[in-house]
């Protein structure tokens, strides 16, 4: 089944109590399409300025990642975040975002991918997601991610989206915000009315939460000590349960809890380096010793 | 296996988006044992004033509560504790508190009690907890909780306090306090150099934690909707969970698994109701159902 992500690729400075890097590959749609790559190919849309070395994609060239969809757009500069993280690490600070590309107009959907059967939608402005899914008459499951600056100021472009896509993965924060519920299965329920058939809430160190009409679902974080830069764990979570979800060409109750799990362990391995460097160097044996710790747990007699 | 509870008995008056109840019954030592008794007999231990309604424990007459060690004491006035919860509902905002009977000399144990095997001390001065302890020299278990006040200003008696007891469940934001750790794993680890074998912590919607040498566990909390009042739900957390231990005998890694499980569905209960009134009731069937949805919760391919 083919998987298509679109996002934001990056240039990131992060500072962690761990330390700190400067200009480092970052981006929703980066860390999405490696952690999906560990399950089915991935083609991956966004674009870059023509600031951007075409060397940081290099960990991306050896896994099935199609990075045909790669827009390298001249005079323009690529996106760059600057963030912080302290204490429970669970909320960046951000200290400054450039736009600059991402600011322009959305990356260009390759004709070759518009056969595409599993869509994700990382975050942007929920007008330019719902025009990019309604370039994609085959899909059979497009998932999106948000965020609060579009819950608090573009709510009936964000309505509009959530009407049209099969799946929301969004963190807490945001799901009590879209919601206005504080209590997150009350939460989770009331987004479904909004149109979605799922909602994947993302609690950090405490795992994550599935809601849907089928059920609900609560899968532990994999209990990593090794805590050196949450960038990119959500994108990577959501990149792996979309992966999987595409690898086994279906996305019912069951498969979507083991596709969390599997979100939850490739999340892990991102939190334990900077950039992308563990992600990228991720086995599926250590993907599956994570896994079996999951099952363990939260088994109980 | 005998069941020693020491805390406090309470006049509670409750505001919650639900609604609002005045002096009602509460305290740590009454949700403990009506949570426990689901399991295995309990001894109860606290004092109450001499303006304490005695008709106010018919609820727990019925249940195998042995009563023998609340004390009646005359000329003091009962511990009362005015609490509002709001949002999230996971931390009360005190507006008034009552120390009364409980500022004064702790309740005496019962000389039939003595030969306690399992013993949970509820949160009180450390001091009192650890001068408790001593007088029950039979004890194979002694579990422990605390709360921010002693974490902050009574930092030496407390450490003394967790040299001597076998497990300690606290909440999130006291085991950051207590540990400097604001990853709740870390925090754990940096708990049990203190001293005890195992920690439980308490996280609300989010489930629990156990961190002990033996391995992690991470149990979901159940996802009720019917939220009516969280006071009394750790409280029946731990009620449950030392309940259960001392129906089994033991308190190895995988029994204490499953007890926090226990803990997970009775306290979900006492959340469905102000006061008492849900845990009073609460069928064993029902704590079996639940049991069930809390496997399936996290159960995944």
């Amino acid at each position: 089944m083919s998987l298509l992500v679109t996002g934001s690729i990056g240039l990131d400075t992060v500072e962690t109590p761990q330390g700190r890097v400067e200009n480092v590959l970052g981006g929703s749609a980066i860390y999405f399409a490696l952690a999906a790559a560990q399950f089915v190919p991935v083609r991956l849309v966004g674009a870059v300025g023509e600031d951007f070395d075409p060397r940081l994609l290099d960990p991306l060239r050896d896994k099935p990642i199609d990075l045909r969809g790669i827009e390298m757009r001249a005079g323009s500069r690529t996106f760059r975040w600057h963030g912080r993280y302290q204490g429970a690490m669970n909320e960046a600070q951000t200290l400054r975002t450039e736009l600059n590309v991402l600011a322009e107009h959305a990356a260009a959907l390759p004709p070759e991918f518009s056969d595409s059967r599993f869509v994700f939608l990382a975050n942007t402005h929920p007008a330019l997601q719902r025009d990019f899914a309604s370039k994609l008459p085959q899909a059979v499951l497009v998932v999106c991610d948000t965020m609060n600056l579009w819950i608090e100021q573009e709510r009936p472009a964000l309505e509009r989206l959530l009407s049209q896509v099969h799946g929301l993965v969004l963190n807490d924060a945001e799901a009590r915000a879209l919601s206005g519920c504080a209590h997150l299965v009350g939460a989770g329920r009331k987004i479904l009315k909004l149109g979605p058939r799922f909602v994947i809430i993302k609690k950090g160190e405490h795992g994550s939460l599935l809601v849907s009409d089928d059920g609900l679902a609560a899968i532990p974080a994999y209990p990593t000590e090794n805590i050196v830069d949450p960038t990119g764990c959500g994108d990577s979570f959501a990149g792996a349960v979309m992966g999987y979800l595409a690898s086994q060409g279906r996305w019912d109750f069951p498969t979507l809890k083991a596709a969390m799990a599997r979100g939850a362990a490739v999340a892990s391995i991102t939190l334990e380096s900077f950039s992308i460097d563990a992600l990228a160097c991720c086995r599926p044996a250590e993907i599956e010793r994570r896994l079996t710790v999951l099952r363990e747990l939260c088994r109980f007699d």
